[in-house]
């Protein structure tokens, strides 16, 4: 069975750069197919009546905007939390797999809430999205910093953004229910959270939460 | 002929890392624009009864959960076949094509059973493309093991893996004509071999199925 | 807390590879879906009338490869520029992330433009995304000098090379008013700016915006 | 002007690598995108009747598997030839860009075709396209021979290369004309030509074409 030498285990475990490559693809694609849900009525146009197009136009680009946001927020959150483990698990790519497929509802979603704005329904379908997608990513941070600390436990850094990321999720987690009493209530706090991580070192939460080398710590 | 220099054989053959890699961002594609498939009528949305858009939603998340998760395991399994590989030829780029084409059907599928999921032709439809999709991949993997054994004969390891993927290569194809008694059937089949792939060590088949060290073999 | 070593900020500031390869990504499916909306009525084929084809046809292909052109040139720029910026920054990823949002309506304004060539409307909206296009590319720019000149002052030649982009964005702002005049005015601006692009050294403009050197700052 | 010395020209001229992982990454879209255009009606498996499904589904599956097989092709020879230029050149970059270009409209051609695939006008328009990538592609090749060979002359194995390319272009030219006297000779030119460049050693042409070392020229 000499042939097989190279299925043989070996020394050093594998790293976590095909993992984030893979993750990179898929969320790049993501973020682009988006678009292809923006469709607008060809007939507007032929009608020429800018007023119309506009009204039709600026929810969809306005929610578009929103997931290219919480998108593009999630990936620079996603290699921060890779960067925890030092290596790759089968753990940690199924977990990474359960995120993405999260995060791949996301253009569902925003067609569904670009084309219904007003509808309880849709907004709370999109901020049902965000919760699952955001549950999953706190499993996904969960299982990368278990496997950089060997003991198990959780570092105080890594407990402290758990915990935050907690408090956004179960705002996400509310707009759900809250989108049938006033979907302005949900629109807000998508505002809100996506606010909260875009400018981190205005909102007055504890000094540990600002991380202040997020520079340092993104490559 | 001095400058076609650059186009006399080199010593060592090349690697297999174009292809992972084109296999990577193909695969990577596959998995994303099944959620282009995905859609929801609109006016579920404008009515608002959460029942009905329940209703329209759950079959089709689940099918497509079923093949997202599908895809996955395939691509781990790629990555571990091609290992056994240690340099790439033209048959296994021919053998990988054919594997990605059978594979990229996978949406098309998932598409038609996810909006006629009790139908039998839909359900027997979706079987045959993850029939031909796993003789597609037996296939690519006989064509790897046997450039690694330059001898030409497979090893006892990847004979045993040959065979049991054509167990449920079996049980696949069984699942079209079985649809024509009872969709549920090949619903069942379905979720068995993702299970027995996903969960491989509460199987009670050989232990050498089990393949204990697979996380090792991963990178 | 030695289990967070590894988040400590390392000495090297992070290159902006992952960025480059990123957009590289992002753009690459931009220049693809664009063929996507490339529909044509499938009932031309059946009535089997050249004439009538073709006249369905090439306006959408003139638009499509417009479209194709100004993203392959953003493409060749967007690498020229990142080369100033000798490490990555949130913000210059932020600014990137500005540009293609930006970016990403270009198969939209593509696709409404090629159904309805000759509205005023849609060639305004054509112009008004590449206009925001322009004006992301030149903040884009800026960060990127910003970074590598530590003074925060931008060099001579990078002002020379803003000013000119400033120019032809002024000229993509007079798109969309004008659209409303006349739509071939806005055609003959879109033509215009490519060809100010594609054919940098016939342009009678100062030899210092010829960049010579293009050939060797590309790589 | 200290900070724009990153700009300098470099001493080596930069490689064909970023063009290379560009070309891959849009003929993965390419190539995957085209399953999108694969729609079948979904009332067809409400109906249930398998000689319809099939009736519907194969001439869509044969046409998809041809272009499939089509880009396959393309992306084996388009790494061949990129390896005769030793570095890039704009030129090199923009002669890619319009090999994409005509590249990207395979899958319209596709869906037009699998749509339509008896009418002489959509067999006309798949060959029309497939003549105008075929003539981009030598127009490439003849750059890239060109940057490899100082001198500025072709040498002896890429003329043959490049003649025979030749030969099949105007096979494809002539099945533009000929879909109006009947599509099955167009058909018999497409599987013909895609069969000349599957099986290269199979065809009785001169031994100078069959590139025995392909496989070590390609990795």
């Amino acid at each position: 069975m000499a042939d097989s030498s190279q299925f043989e285990p070996v020394e050093s475990p594998p790293g976590t750069g095909r993992i984030e490559s893979f993750s990179d693809g898929v969320i790049a694609i993501l973020i682009t197919i988006m678009v292809l849900e923006l469709k607008l009525p060809i007939d507007l146009f032929h009608g020429g009546h800018l007023a119309d197009i506009l009204a039709a136009f600026w929810p969809r680009l306005i929610v578009y905007a929103m997931s290219f946001l919480m998108i593009a927020i999630l990936l620079i959150n996603h290699h921060m939390i890779l960067r925890a483990a030092p290596h790759s698990t089968t753990s940690l790519y199924w977990w990474n797999i359960n995120f993405l497929f999260w995060m791949s509802l996301i253009p569902l979603s925003t067609a569904v809430l670009g084309n219904a704005p007003l509808e309880p329904a849709a907004a709370a379908f999109y901020g049902a999205v965000l919760t699952a997608t955001a549950i999953s990513f706190t499993l996904l941070h969960r299982c990368a910093v278990t496997i950089g600390s060997k003991a198990g436990k959780l570092d105080h850094l890594h407990l402290l953004i758990i915990y935050k990321d907690s408090i956004f999720t179960v705002l996400y987690a509310l707009s759900v229910p809250l989108a049938f009493v006033s979907v302005y209530i949900s629109a807000a706090i998508f505002v809100i959270v996506a606010a909260a991580y875009f400018f981190p070192d205005y909102i007055p939460w504890p000094a540990s939460w600002r991380m202040p080398g997020i520079r340092k710590f993104w490559r």
